[in-house]
């Protein structure tokens, strides 16, 4: 893969601006926390920050306590230091939060001479504060309009730093699913329940060896995870009952999205013993959908496009699909895929309402790739196969190269 | 400890909202991970969500999507849901982020009643929909105005599950520490370094321990942790170098906040072979000013009043304090303690700025008491001792209850 152009320089941010009429873009958040923030912040750790960039200038970084000073440097911004700020004095003159804020941004617009008029602004903040806070600086000549959209377009396509923590992630990721592989694989049968280690394998010891795998690497799961038998995986989002003794013969769906400084997410599905006829013919059309998804990812291709092919492909099986019965809970019942970084959504988007920028995929994008089936009847199953992939000029990286097989003994 | 008053009645929020000139209170987050919001949601998992409270009325929860019904069900509360919000008509009609947002919550304002006036929003939301979603309900009728200090003070007094959440993370965070003091203690000393395990022992060890020990309770780790030896830990917030060795003699403060549904937080400080006299003084000295905070605390106390009380015994053993010292760095140089909850730091404010609810001590509030002292220098040391306590009519209850020994070997 070749490398990609920078994803957010100093001209892409202006058009961005010029085309929202806004003299600045102004990100606000908890440090690294706030996913439009924490792309400008590498690893440096720091508490409630922004960063201001005007029209035509490099991004600079505000923060609120000179303890923070070297986290700030660490960062290679331009400070826009607590002194400068006067934080001090407006702590003590605008004890509200909204005031407090609003003296604060207004001090940063000020010294880096944003002229009267919109002003973008994304991230996050506390609302109270934030709403009083746009009152204030509106009636100061700054009306706050939404950046939201430009913060999203500027996360979509990854740098290198970017891509290579993904990387990490997703290899951890995939020495969790090994683990699962490897304990499932020594399970013994009895009775159609699956027994390790003495006693009837739960849900809940999946879910604690994934959590030790992750914790090793330091990586959280902020958004949980699904581990989810049969039935449960009959509907997509459910994310497994801990004391569920699993089932010879049940699918197990094991979909996993760890947080390092950014998100993987990969999902396999397991089944112990023989599958049903219905559930082998599943995986094998989910498989099919996953490599025509790999085949067709490029740049220049709408992640709607892909979405398409694949339920042309699921629909000539037999299975129900978005667009031959939307909102059928059987059959495919999702989207393809979505983009993956400080989010574990974000573009580009693979919906069919997706906007120009926001729908179609560049190089540089971190995008999953995650066909499934699902019967949500009381024996039901579910299947789904997800990889993470990084789309590029001249060919893509697949961050997660593992086994397909449902049978776990075929990983070994 | 009796059991605290119910902590968010109708009639407390009524009186909050009529000091606020508010009609109602409208909360914005993605589900819990909004700590304004989380209190509503027990142990549901939602998305973005709101939580809407008129004037008069019982909370009622907006959510997006059919697919949440029984999660939203779960909260107990009375719904505003997607079909009666018409979700799918504003997701049509107003695409952009903040336009949806608002024609939701107009709704939602419409549904409940709530007259035209100001709303007091909290929670938080991507700051650009959220602007431009407050001109659109102003526009409508209904400015929002700063809900955020209302919704910090509903979070201060902790109802009975909220306090049972946080004893039962404080005792894993008890397993952790004494993890760690028999890691501590299992080491030996060769030319004046830690060993474990044939190798060095280093501050990397000690975090994957404390990791693994709170992936086996499902606690997360959202702010890290401070595992910060001798010259290090003279830095109250420097989180400590994984490569870094131990080394006999000096001082190793141990600060963990995991968090299940809601935080705890406690530090002990360690010391494998000899103190300094410096050390052991400052060691002597720390522990006394916490058993006085714990004295000193009780409901109808300012948390700045024991503050000043810490201050004076450290002042009279010699140690420079926030008060004798304003912005030294040796000594004794931050608070004494903060609100736990929801949020890592939260009311009551041990700060002297402190406004009358904020500061004061109540009954239902769980606080840490976390009296230190640092030596900043090259051959420095850092003490800190901290306990997370639940404010009762009744006396108090540690929730931490721990050996303060620097020695790990005497924590056995």
């Amino acid at each position: 893969m070749t490398a990609p152009p920078a994803p957010a320089s100093t001209a892409r941010v202006d058009g961005l601006l010029s085309r929202a009429g806004a003299g600045a873009l102004l990100i606000l958040g908890h440090g690294s926390e706030e996913p439009d923030l924490a792309r400008h912040l590498g690893a440096s750790h720091l508490g409630d920050a922004f960063v201001l960039q005007p029209h035509g200038q490099a991004p600079r970084l505000g923060y609120f306590t000179p303890m923070e000073r070297d986290e700030a440097t660490a960062t290679g911004l331009a400070p826009l230091a607590p002194e400068a700020l006067e934080v001090p004095r407006w702590a003590r003159e605008e004890p509200g939060a909204g005031a407090f804020l609003a003296a604060v941004l207004g001090r940063a617009l000020e010294l880096t001479g944003v002229p009267a008029g919109p002003v973008a602004v994304a991230g996050g903040w506390p609302a109270g504060a934030l709403v009083e806070a746009a009152g204030r600086l509106a009636a100061r000549g700054w009306p706050l309009v939404s950046g939201t959209e430009i913060a999203r377009l500027l996360r979509k396509r990854k740098g290198e730093a970017e891509i290579a923590e993904i990387r990490r992630v997703a290899q951890a990721t995939m020495a969790a699913f090994r683990a699962l592989a490897a304990l499932l694989a020594a399970a013994t049968v009895r009775q159609g329940e699956l027994w390790l280690e003495g006693e009837r394998l739960r849900v809940a010891r999946l879910k604690r060896e994934v959590a030790q795998r992750f914790a090793a690497h330091e990586l959280t799961q902020p958004r949980s995870n699904i581990l989810s038998p049969g039935e449960e995986g009959g509907v997509p989002h459910t994310s497994g009952t801990p004391e569920r003794v699993l089932r010879a013969g049940e699918s197990l769906i094991a979909d996993l999205f760890p947080k390092g400084r950014l998100f993987a997410d990969c999902t396999r599905t397991f089944c112990v013993g023989e599958p049903s006829a219905a559930l082998a013919a599943a995986h094998a059309a989910v498989a099919a959908a996953l490599e025509l998804a790999h085949a067709g990812t490029r740049p220049g291709i709408r992640g709607w496009d892909l979405q398409q092919r694949v339920c042309a492909l699921l629909g000539e099986r037999g299975y129900a699909t978005p667009i031959s019965h939307p909102g059928s809970l059987s059959g495919y019942v999702h989207n393809l895929g979505h983009g993956v970084g400080f989010e574990l959504h974000e573009l580009p988007s693979f919906k069919q309402e997706a906007g120009e920028e926001e729908g179609r995929l560049e190089a540089g994008d971190v995008v999953t790739l995650e066909p499934g089936l699902y019967d949500p009847s009381p024996d039901g199953y579910g299947v789904r196969l997800e990889d993470l992939v990084v789309v590029g000029e001249n060919g893509n990286e697949n961050l997660t190269p593992l086994p397909y097989d449902l049978d776990p003994r075929a990983w070994g």
